[in-house]
């Protein structure tokens, strides 16, 4: 099923795209494509639904994040090969963690902002994880269990606040509209294995990132069972796996994003993202 | 004024608590201590209130963490000189950031888990700010505007995995039951000067941390205003400040908490917090 939430920020309201592509109102049915919506059992109950039976939804409406109140965004850093050698960063031994305040997730097509003073705001296009059920000390083996399914992400970074600025990661990673998150979420029976997807990222058409999960260094289980060793994760969680290489950080020299560009994205079978860049608000 | 939360875990209620000490209760005027309720406007409507109007709480109820529904949870690392010398790390230009995840607060009473593998938990008694406005971009002038009150905060953290398991501070920072929050939201008019707080903690009846708020190196104005700028900070978020010296990493040689331990923590004017420590659940 492609899960999503349309309408206008904070009045969002669930829908499913059918096998056409129509987009149909789910919201006789739950209120919300986020937290207990997510739990296996009432995911089941939405698949059981006939869309035709949904009414759809007309005009074009805005899309929000595919996953409402989410908990906590976390991070996984440095997790394919090539993008650790292009930051200059050793191969890691066990995954690298960070968070994403929540704050900063919105839409797959609404703008980023470029913050003020922010000279080195970047892209990331990341396979996210929607977490489906609690997970705590889970084992490898069971860590599919917990997953609802899957969408794309544009971990978005200031690396000048990232890198330079003193301590952690955070700093860089959290500011308003750098979760670019959508536009559907893909539940785990259309992507069976997360592990054979292309990606790829452009800026005003010019392709810099090109990369498949196939190259991430911790697959999807090991992080779900990872993380839930050093804290629970909640339905409507979202973890964002990494980045294959091609960050502007990457370029020779550094290229970078200033206000005014177009960044566009996509995953097979997640769908694509397109934002603009605007100067923060 | 002193918020509070009431109740069993996830069912608490809205109480305060009167000049005599009795609790009593306010869900008839607000739904929540949290987000939109610490309004400036929506604070002064509870002000009005007169205390003896409300039904006292009867009983000894669970007091849960004194913010419901926080957005995000932000902490300053290394905020006070001594602390920083004791873990061995340089004074910071600049505040030092870093998460924890929303899934690790608990109330001022509750249990903290000692984390599975874990062999370095450690205690930080810090003072905790809350957000009553939207905050983006705010002067170190206007910051104050932004503030609902305080709180303590048990800034509770492994430090196995939070420095040796590779990368960010956030992995020894978030796991579950390592953010006691509370007893009180004690709000502004209460506390006008947040710089002169004594404060201390206790492990099993020995004091291990003694401090004030007065040897902070960022004060509260610089912190709200300094994360603004790399976050946008909402109602019912809450920064937690550092910690004066005295954690179990800094002693000679380091002490670490197990399973069966109590520690006692409390800062003037904020309240009393008093912890078990147990296996991890």
């Amino acid at each position: 099923m492609k899960l999503v939430r349309y309408g206008a920020i904070g009045q969002e309201r669930p829908g499913i795209v059918d096998a056409s592509g129509t987009l149909r109102d789910l919201s006789a049915h739950v209120s919300d494509i986020a937290g207990e919506a997510l739990l296996p059992e009432a995911l089941a109950k939405i698949r059981a639904i006939d869309p035709a039976s949904l009414p759809a939804v007309e005009g074009n409406p805005r899309i929000g994040a595919c996953v409402g109140k989410v908990g906590k965004f976390v991070c996984v850093g440095l997790n394919y090969t090539d993008h650790a050698e292009e930051a200059g960063m050793p191969i890691p031994d066990e995954p690298v963690l960070f968070m994403k305040p929540t704050s900063c997730i919105v839409g797959p097509y609404d703008n980023v902002e470029i913050p003020r003073t922010s000279v080195k705001t970047d892209w990331e296009v990341e396979l996210g994880i929607v977490i489906g059920k609690t997970a705590k000390y889970v084992s490898v083996e069971d860590a599919y269990d917990h997953v609802a399914g899957y969408c794309v992400v544009n971990d978005v970074s200031e690396r000048a606040f990232q890198i330079e600025r003193g301590g952690q990661w955070d700093k860089g990673k959290g500011c308003d509209t750098f979760g670019p998150m959508g536009p559907w979420l893909v539940t785990t029976d259309e992507i069976t294995d997360p592990h054979v997807l292309d990606m790829w990222l452009e800026v005003d058409g010019k392709r810099y990132q090109t990369g498949s999960t196939r190259t991430m260094i911790f697959n999807v289980p090991t992080i779900v069972s990872y993380i839930s060793q050093f804290m629970s994760l909640q339905p409507g969680d979202v973890i964002s796996t990494g980045t294959p290489p091609g960050v502007g950080l990457g370029q020779k020299p550094p290229v970078y994003l200033k206000a005014g560009q177009t960044m566009r994205l996509a995953i097979s079978g997640l769908g694509e993202q397109s934002q603009t860049t605007v100067p923060a608000a």
